[in-house]
């Protein structure tokens, strides 16, 4: 439980470790709401900030869970309220997803939600993790990830469920599922959306050796869009998002739905045994006993 | 009634708009009429002519129907009956699909066929567009679209059902399916063609943002297969179909089912209902006024 | 049977035809021997040797069945219990199948099973093509392609079914399915191997007109994953392997077994059926004809 304290909110399955300052995500945070007026509203939880536009119709959603935006139950569940309210409002058409950390995009899936806990536990955390995709996945807004920093595992899964994906240039930043590195598996729907983006063979590749990509790469082989210099990556998902807002949202709706539909329906078929299939997995000792080395051996990179 | 006989022939799905002059078409006719030979047989009709040179077993079907080759239901009609005449005469190995107007491959759908008419005439000309699509893709001779202008939509479509796409390199030509921009969809059958052809990513960006490549994009992303001048589209065509021939047109044939057949199969087993849904949503009021508007502004732009 | 007896081992579906000289492969075989210490084992039948490096982990496959590597029943049967072996052995964790033959990889199924056999042999040799691509694309070991030399049809089809393909980087080497040259068809679940590589539409081009393509070509379109000069080919091999191996060997086979097993599912399912449609095909008097001409051109070219 000590262990568990000590790394709460900064164990996520990717292995990211970043020495972070929570300034400048404050100084984000700020920046926004000086930025706040009639025309907009800004609903902010604890881990998650919500700048809607209603001049654009576009609204941002920073994530700022320090240090690395671990998707843990309380994050998923923030977050899928938020995207369920801005999804109900007709006035909100498009999503950008970006972070108020510094150097991490989301580090992935929280490790201490799968470790030393129930089944029970792992079972709601699984559920709220399949939520998240299912959501962002058939959106009905267009939706893009402005990726300002590492995005391992889960956090690549939230990006390539987007509808575009604009990456910051900066070639310190990675982005891949790579939970075959720490011994675990990326399940098929996460597969299904790599396959569906990069493809088969790229996606085989890239799964069964756990790779991270550079900007650079995750660019060549189409895991990521654009990139741009830091500076200007707001500014590019902005412009982006008018361009897909000029499409008939009717006709782009039906568009969308068309081509992921099968893919969705795929897990909402096969949900109850994929919750299943995890908890036995997760919970297997072999399993554990892994995670506990690798949460020791970021114990000890840290100290 | 004054708006549709005033537009018949020229009101496209694609939004293609091209000053046109007949008197290069009609040069072009000639000099296929000029060339026919006691080898060669000229079939003719209003919309399309056919030139089959038999010593070497290849028709090229040549699309004249001024100004845009519009896929009207007499188009289609007798675009499918010549398919069909070349399909069952054995002699028949090889088949190019090209344009006897200039800056134009085909505009697409023809969009008087679905604006202001009964669900019973919408839903046979659907049922030609289908029949087109059917025949073309599972072709047992080899097909090659010359793409000598721009090929919107249907146009694209028609390309995309070929064994082989050359296009003219000229940077004024476009292709792509571009319905979203209209208000309306490409349908799943129009999808898996495509997606077949430059694979699931590419074609869902194409197809939400309702994109139209140039030349040098669409070679790209492998929408088209080679890029030649204008002045040597023909030839290339034709030692493409020479490479093509040479291989043994029975395996070529089972092999080319395989690829196709289950993306044939998936259209065949839901034909009637593919029907039912365009005709629900093409006579939608909202459809109806987007193809009013759209008409309103061709007749603008065109005054 | 004369002509039977004097192409024995030396038709093969590809068309592959090599000036040889066994000089180079004793050579390959005794330095291997040479190499062998207490910590590897040698196992050597007739026509495949394997050395297991007890140390990594790692076996070599060295083809050796003269001319070509004819995939013939014998080879086959070999090759399978060589890898069963491999499988069972918890030591072993990686397979890298690689020529002692000078110029070629393998030169694929041989022919002469196929040709004046009865029916029932047909059907014995189809199965035993079938067991390899089973047991060789659901290992559990990482398997590499080490590919010296041409490796058309067939020999293609075992490198596809491997986890990597390094190529030596000769312009005169080449690869691929090119059965359609000799008039016969790449069953689906060839297909299916190299459309989960290549992607549909290069599959499609290629097995319409049984492409081959030279090393750099292959690198392109993602045929094979690296190209390597060829001093430099089994160290590159082995490099690689040590990657694979180093992530955890449960994660990594669940992974592969993910992205494969729809494929192999469904042969598994119309395995009988694919042996039928085969034999029907293969005993056809047009096929058996087309044969013939095929071997009486080897033996004119021979002679």
């Amino acid at each position: 439980m000590a262990l568990r304290a000590a790394f709460r909110n900064t164990c996520t399955l990717s292995g990211l470790l970043c020495q972070l300052s929570s300034s400048r995500s404050h100084g984000r945070v700020c920046a926004s709401a000086v930025l706040a007026t009639q025309q907009r509203s800004n609903s902010t939880s604890s881990k998650i900030s919500v700048d809607f536009d209603q001049s654009t119709g576009v609204a941002v959603m920073h994530m700022k869970s320090p240090p690395v935006n671990s998707l843990s139950l309380d994050f998923l569940t923030e977050f899928c309220i938020n995207l369920e309210k801005l999804e109900m409002d007709k006035s909100c058409r498009g999503l950008i997803i970006t972070s108020s950390l510094p150097k991490v995009f989301s580090a992935g899936l929280d490790i201490m939600e799968m470790y030393g806990k129930t089944p029970e536990s792992c079972g709601e955390f699984w559920k709220a993790v399949q939520e998240m995709w299912l959501k962002l996945y058939s959106s009905n807004m267009v939706t893009i990830a402005a990726i300002n920093g590492s995005s391992p595992a889960g956090g690549c899964l939230m990006a390539l469920t987007c509808d575009y994906r604009v990456m910051v240039d900066n070639p310190r930043y990675s982005i891949g599922l790579n939970e075959t590195q720490l011994g675990i598996v990326a399940p098929f729907w996460f597969k299904d959306t790599m396959a569906n983006t990069v493809g088969h063979r790229n996606t085989e590749m890239a799964l069964a050796l756990g790779l991270l990509y550079n900007p650079t790469e995750a660019l060549k082989i189409g895991l990521v869009d654009q990139l741009v210099p830091e500076d200007k990556l707001m500014a590019t998902a902005e412009q982006t998002m008018a361009k897909w807002l000029a499409i008939p949202a009717h006709a782009r709706q039906i568009t969308k739905s068309m081509m992921r539909k099968p893919t969705i329906d795929k897990l909402t078929s096969k949900r109850e045994a994929d919750v299943q299939n995890f908890v036995s997995f997760i919970t297997k000792d072999a399993i554990q006993n892994s995670l506990r080395t690798y949460l020791e051996m970021l114990k000890k990179r840290k100290a």
